[in-house]
């Protein structure tokens, strides 16, 4: 693999060499935000959409963040042009800064880093397989780096051979920890939660698609109304959108994805991929 | 200030250049464990029930500890002597380590860290103003990197003129974001939350000299309980007890520490300072 260079501040460099100071708030108490998008043939894919989150994350978390919205956007095609990779997952993030007293939020740490990998252009046939889990992200309409449930979780998900987790919480369904989830009922409608989950940039431009498709609404789901589901999917910049066909061990429907969903990423792809 | 020295992982280095390549999975998801205890006159103290609690989070939170107790304990022995304070704190960290994915738990960084402070060995006079919030800690049983809440919440305490935050969760009390929290009854019990917080070194001391003087008793605490309490204070490792004399507001009795406070404090430092 060639070496990669990553951003930390104003210092474009190679990633072994990329290091914080331990005083760093993310590392005395795991304070900050980011934000991740994909790259396809060299291009961001929905960069504005990215950024606009990216900065509403801070403000929500307290962050002040120095540079500019050009200055970051320009910092990333300079990463782009200098690792020189085809398809790649780009992350931001914004830490607590230095703090002097361990708790107190500094002056933030910019960091931002490139990582090849490659997303399937056709919609994965087989679907995959979640869990559901009780829990409620706090702060959830920002992108923090608070992912202690979800990596905790890991082995979790591999004695149950499940590929993800959905959260809900007081009977009403959220998210899974880094996608959104959609259901389609019986007769047709697509149904996301509506709050108290991350809003995903795939979620955004899906619901506009099926907005013009299928009735679709983005509101509290319960779940009742999971059990109910004739198909189910999840969505976000590394898996677009990803069947789900089965959920705690019960299979959707024949157990293949549906046409609902079929049809939806097909559309999705066809903006993405141009194909 | 002198240079102070601090360990990352088998290197006692100066903390201005103590890093962590950002890969770590402190920065990449907050993820991470600590310990933090004072020592006086350059001896730790209660330094066998942090271990305990250090090695049980890294438990809760599934990460490996290379080191065994017998070699942290020698570290900090030599941190001691390295940095040559009297009294100071000295923290622990165990991070997620340097993940590949970014996800998945990889072999933990160690840090310990030392810095000079003085606590007040006698109890403050005037006793301090708190807020209550609604708040559950998740994995509350461990000391993890999760402050996201308490450092949210600084400038809400300085806009309401607040010393400090009680959470609580479906009506009853939990614990300070970085201490433990106690009432006492119009009867003289001594009441502090029994579950779904993290159970402090300072808290379990305290409780013990307590059960030899008073009614005591580690249990639900209702918010009721709360209102109707005679006296409250906070312990912790930084405050030893620390008087609490407002709440949201409102003063408790006369408005200073009461006699059941002063007297667990008095006990309590003379066993910490024999004094």
């Amino acid at each position: 693999m060639n070496k990669l260079y990553v951003w930390v501040n104003d210092s474009l460099i190679p990633s072994e060499e990329a290091s914080v100071n331990i005083s760093d708030l993310a590392v005395q108490r795991g304070y900050g935000i980011f934000d991740f998008f994909e790259t396809v043939e060299g291009k961001p894919v929905f960069l504005e959409d990215h950024l606009d989150r990216f900065f509403r994350s801070a403000v929500l978390m307290r962050l002040g963040v120095k540079q500019g919205r050009d200055e970051i956007r320009n910092r990333i095609m300079e990463l782009i042009k200098k690792n020189n990779l085809g398809d790649s997952g780009i992350k931001i993030i914004l830490t607590g800064g230095f703090s002097p007293d361990g708790f107190s939020i500094a002056e933030p740490n910019l960091i931002i880093t490139q990582q090849e990998f490659q997303i399937p252009r056709a919609m994965l046939e087989k679907g995959i397989s979640i869990i559901t889990h009780e829990y409620q992200r706090q702060f959830s309409d920002a992108k923090t780096l608070d992912y202690l449930q979800a990596i905790w979780l890991q082995p979790v998900l591999k004695e149950k051979k499940a590929d993800d987790v959905l959260y809900h919480s007081n009977g009403l369904l959220r998210e899974c920890p880094r996608a959104n989830f959609f259901i389609i009922t019986k007769d047709n409608k697509v149904l996301t939660p509506g709050s108290e989950m991350l809003k995903g940039i795939t979620r955004k431009h899906v619901l506009e698609i099926s907005a013009g498709m299928y009735e679709t609404e983005a509101r509290d789901v319960s779940m009742d109304e999971l059990r109910n589901a004739k198909e189910a999917f999840i969505t976000s910049t590394t898996k677009n959108i990803l069947p789900v066909v089965q959920i705690d061990g019960r299979t959707l429907g024949d157990g293949m994805p549906g046409e609902v969903t079929r049809t939806l990423a097909k559309e999705y792809n066809r903006i993405i991929y141009g194909s």
